[in-house]
């Protein structure tokens, strides 16, 4: 642990550093010597641009890269929201653990460490060497009859949040894959994504894991309830957290303060881990420049979070799944567009001739 | 070099496969029981489950990837299609031998090794290991004024290009990416899109490496200088290549046609590449279930040549390069897709609990 990890989360959201232009117009005038037409690498340009100015790194380099995927239930999971049964929570946590789920591939693909955290898992889970345990309670109450969890709570995940990122920082931290397990969670998401966009869950609420019409209006009913009966305040993150949220949703959002506020860039995935980068963007709106939207999801209602953030996804494959995997397989890209920056010769070091005059 | 090598590609293109239908049948069934609601990887599924039928794997294995860039210079340069000096070809394939070029970069993160190929390059090239010396002439004819070269030249260009993939696939090759390099070959390619698609300048012939207005003008007067001029026959793709086609282009047609007989992943580039495949098409259509397209480019006219095709790019990131730059982005997620296949736990393995009754 480093000294760091003794840092209350208010303290260091204030402390979030902006981009440094610096880095950033060094990272773009390199691009403009290295041997290619000039912004002919489009988006893996930018990109790189948008990592140096995170890192404060003219020629970044991200070696040590980390999968946090956070786990909690939610009593809302009661309500008929989800096509898979609570104890799924679990029993794919032990399948992390064990390396066999989709984020534990693509994460080995991409060169990363898989960092599994039980935020609120609803029973006890066998402790593993890649098991951070900060279980807050077991599982949220169901939002459609209460609140999720007390402001104390909500305030207790966020600062873990921050505390696990701290942690991994100190062990070797250069870019952050953000991910989720908590069968329910698209509907707690949905509701925090109501209440940040000001919008309708008609206009956020999908199918999840794959409810049917039934179940898509089960959601859809349980999302409108809560936040008629617990009218979150869109101004006050830990409000819409606490009423109708999730420890992994909160936890997240606390490990993207905790990234920003060490200056590491911030991969999200998709429905969830967007619903968890709108509290940090509301609780600490510096944020938001380290947020890289690795895809589009499926699920309805995250491009709309993707537009609010001001975010344009890498990538569209029609991929739903969480656990941090659409950010997982974005991961390469990233790397790629800062070893571009980094590695391609100049044409002055390569001895190739510029652009003719036309 | 196998036994295979001696063969022609006339008799190749005739022992092309079909896709295993029985390795699809069981990539799909293996999908439907891994640890993920089915469907939630989309295009990653769909995509694992062509790479089975191309394999003929039902888990398939891409160990051994190669970048296979093509170089050959282009008689048209000389009317000023181009914002770079056809010195420039000469000099970025030392660029590609020291290792300095983006598709270098981009090739050593996805652990995939770099061929490139002298197909006819306008001066001499010293020998270097990674350099396959197969240059049929020193550069093409300006296609705006003569055919780019004789019928014998481009069926000695198609052969070139079966012979250096089947000494690869001796040496070990189970995906390959295909690239270019050739100051002025967008021109050529154009040429061939307008031929193949049956379409007309305006709507294929885009900016290149960057040409200005007047210089994008110019390019397409030559295009359809050599289109009136030459009226090659969209039904005889050798026609096609002669006429309006480049020493490069040619060679990566072979290549696809040499990759799809041995059941080898071909990842489409952008422009160039594609227009290759056109031809490779045309000229032997089993080729074109054995194409992936990696992602669009921003050159006017790759998105009408995907369509064509059939292909949906995976990608859309403003590349515009070439090099094969793009396709060796994308290889990372087409080996992801085949390693989720592979890797996963299904839900009997993990103890995971399947869908509820909703």
């Amino acid at each position: 642990m480093s000294l760091n990890s003794g840092m209350t989360w208010k303290l260091l959201r204030s402390s979030i550093p902006p981009l440094d232009t610096a880095a950033m117009d060094a990272a773009r005038a390199r691009q403009a010597i290295l041997t290619k037409p000039a912004g002919s690498l489009g988006r893996l340009e930018t990109l790189s641009i948008q990592l140096a100015g995170m890192t404060a790194q003219p020629r970044p380099h991200l070696p040590e890269k980390v999968v946090l995927v956070m786990a909690g239930d939610h009593g809302v999971a009661a309500a008929g929201v989800s096509a898979y049964p609570s104890e799924v929570t679990r029993q794919m946590v032990g399948n992390f653990l064990q390396g066999g789920a989709a984020i534990n591939v693509l994460a080995r693909l991409a060169g990363a460490r898989v960092v599994v955290v039980d935020m609120g898992v609803a029973s006890d889970l066998p402790p593993h060497p890649q098991l951070v345990q900060r279980k807050i309670a077991r599982g949220t109450r169901n939002i459609a009859q209460e609140p999720a969890m007390s402001r104390a709570q909500a305030e207790e995940a966020i600062q873990v949040g921050v505390e696990v990122v701290l942690a991994e920082h100190a062990r070797g931290l250069d870019v952050l894959v953000v991910g989720d397990m908590g069968i329910g969670n698209t509907t707690p998401s949905a509701a925090i994504a109501c209440t940040i966009l000001e919008t309708t869950p008609a206009a956020i609420v999908g199918r999840g894991t794959g409810v049917d019409n039934r179940g898509l209006a089960r959601k859809q009913a349980a999302v409108a309830q809560a936040l008629k009966r617990h009218q979150p305040s869109s101004a006050d993150g830990l409000d819409v957290l606490s009423k109708v949220g999730g420890f992994e949703i909160g936890g997240l959002a606390g490990a993207m303060i905790g990234a920003a506020s060490q200056r590491v860039p911030i991969i999200l995935d998709g429905f969830i881990t967007t619903a968890a980068a709108l509290l940090a963007v509301q609780l600490a709106p510096a944020v938001r420049p380290y947020l890289i939207a690795s895809h589009c999801s499926l699920e309805s209602g995250h491009a709309a979070m993707l537009h609010w953030l001001g975010l344009e996804p890498l990538l569209d494959l029609g991929l739903r799944l969480g656990e941090g995997s659409g950010a997982a397989l974005a991961l390469p890209m990233i790397e790629a567009s800062a070893r571009l920056l980094d590695e391609m010769a100049t044409f002055d070091e390569a001895g190739v001739s510029g652009k003719a005059a036309q």
